[in-house]
């Protein structure tokens, strides 16, 4: 083991699913050994045949081991579906797509929480044995589960508005229930971060449920804070902002609208070129469009230098 | 719906794993419909990647679905075992051999008991995914665990035993762990029973888990009683059972050895040709290996005339 050769500049990416997955691994690849962490939403997780489902670590981790598929935002690619197919032949609940390869990371993280062992230890694990070596912290370790009250007043399970109602119906409010602890490995990375990213995520569903828990967002406040805008061109690349945005803030949805969601956290956002506005802090305006593997790490160097230009 | 044709005959079935099944797949198809219950043993549940596995009861359930492989007595017949590969690629505990169609009757097992639903209820359910007409209950719906005390005094979970340490270490006891009640189900089924056949399977870790539940004994002696033995010519058709009786009972291993240990049960007893011995009751001495299909029902109507026959 060799220390890192370059001046530590610790990072800590808070993240959601895809899109946060795709900047982190962005930054994986531009960022030397050991200044990367990253605090992944588990306001997702949800229970499904009995398994306990983390679909934002997994899609953070798969992202980062290089199994994910291009084409979805889920699963590893190449996965068969036997398990699936045999449930659809049963008549069995089968609305979440699980492929046999990605199962075994549902079953292996199932058997262990059941054993008594801590998600952000079997998140270790995981990662161990896939070969992913930044560290991948859920937002904590007890159930905070996220969940959609729809105009009608309906509350849904986060997964099964966004899954199984195909997230058709209109958002009113988004609830964060359960604890409202984090870690402790999460607030000392936030500590000692000399740069906090916030990922290209939904800021309701992906960022809102890691800020909202006790000291995170004072954290980020203290710490040198930017963000990437989820938003580009007034569509989401990814999911549905876009609705949500009118839906729950009452404006267009824009860069502008996530950069107020945040208001009073950020020292610097990132939007794409054509979405700048008047801020109260400097903009990168950039493409912030990284689907390919190579447009990710360019633009985290971007963002780097941006940061590190920040006073 | 038609009622039963012939004067409705009552029969419960007490069954471990394969020998049970192959019994009760010949009676199922040698009975007239609504006749036959079964009740399986639990003894042998575990819990495996977080997952409830309830092997004798998948064994009675696959058997009877049609869907058991003839070569081996676990599972489902031309699965494939894609999610275990992935297990093994990644270094997971995969001792225990999990198909992917087969893991879909994990799956469904553990989220419906996750959300409360009776193991009774969640076999019903399964069964009847399968087309399985025929009652099959667990024994209990709370967990009974059998475990294994070996010579050299280490206590193991059954399946650790009999799969992980390959049956290998020599037994001194048979230990049932946590509850000793049955459901309401089993023991009405037992007081209606005209009569009660004991398959041929494991005394000792697959019958003795049913009748050591309060009340189910008395059941089996109040009705008429009948046993078919798992011992042929001293050698067990499948399974352990041939080191274990000169281990717990210290004699050989033979039809007469597991009357004995029914001492007071039995009304009648089916054994191998050759194997009749002196018994308190009248004896049915035929061919009693049933592993063909053809066989079982031959051997299932010849048990029922025998057992019509005992006052």
């Amino acid at each position: 083991m060799t220390a890192p050769s370059q001046s530590a500049f610790s990072v800590v990416a808070l993240a959601g699913g895809v899109g946060g997955a795709r900047l982190v691994d962005g930054l994986d690849r531009a960022l030397p050994p050991g200044s990367l962490t990253v605090v992944v939403n588990t306001g997702d997780d949800f229970q499904h045949w009995g398994l306990h489902i983390s679909p934002d670590l997994d899609t953070v981790m798969y992202t980062l081991a290089g199994l994910s598929p291009e084409d979805r935002g889920w699963g590893i690619a190449g996965d068969t579906f036997h398990v699936l197919e045999e449930a659809k032949r049963r008549g069995v609940d089968e609305w979440f797509q699980l492929g046999d390869r990605d199962l075994v990371t549902h079953l292996s993280r199932s058997g262990a929480l059941a054993r008594g062992v801590s998600l952000t230890r079997v998140t270790a694990e995981l990662c161990e044995t896939l070969g992913v070596e930044r560290p991948i912290l859920p937002m904590t370790d007890a159930p905070r589960p996220t969940s959609i009250v729809t105009q009608a007043g309906k509350e849904l399970v986060f997964q099964e508005w966004l899954v199984k109602a195909r997230a058709a119906p209109a958002v009113r409010e988004v609830r964060h229930q359960g604890t409202d602890q984090t870690t402790h490995a999460v607030l000392a990375a936030l500590t000692a971060a000399d740069l906090v990213v916030i990922c290209p995520s939904n800021p309701y569903v992906s960022i809102d449920p890691i800020l909202k828990l006790a000291g995170i967002s004072e954290a980020v406040r203290n710490a040198k804070a930017i963000a990437v805008s989820p938003i580009i061109s007034g569509a989401a690349v990814k999911g549905p902002l876009a609705t949500m945005i009118p839906e729950i803030a009452g404006r267009d949805a824009s860069a502008e609208a996530v950069a107020t969601h945040y208001d009073g956290l950020l020292d610097g956002y990132a939007v794409h070129t054509g979405d700048a506005f008047d801020a109260p802090y400097p903009l990168l305006e950039t493409n912030i469009l990284i689907q390919s593997k190579e447009d990710r790490v360019v633009f985290a160097r971007e963002l780097i230098d941006f940061a590190r230009s920040l006073r």
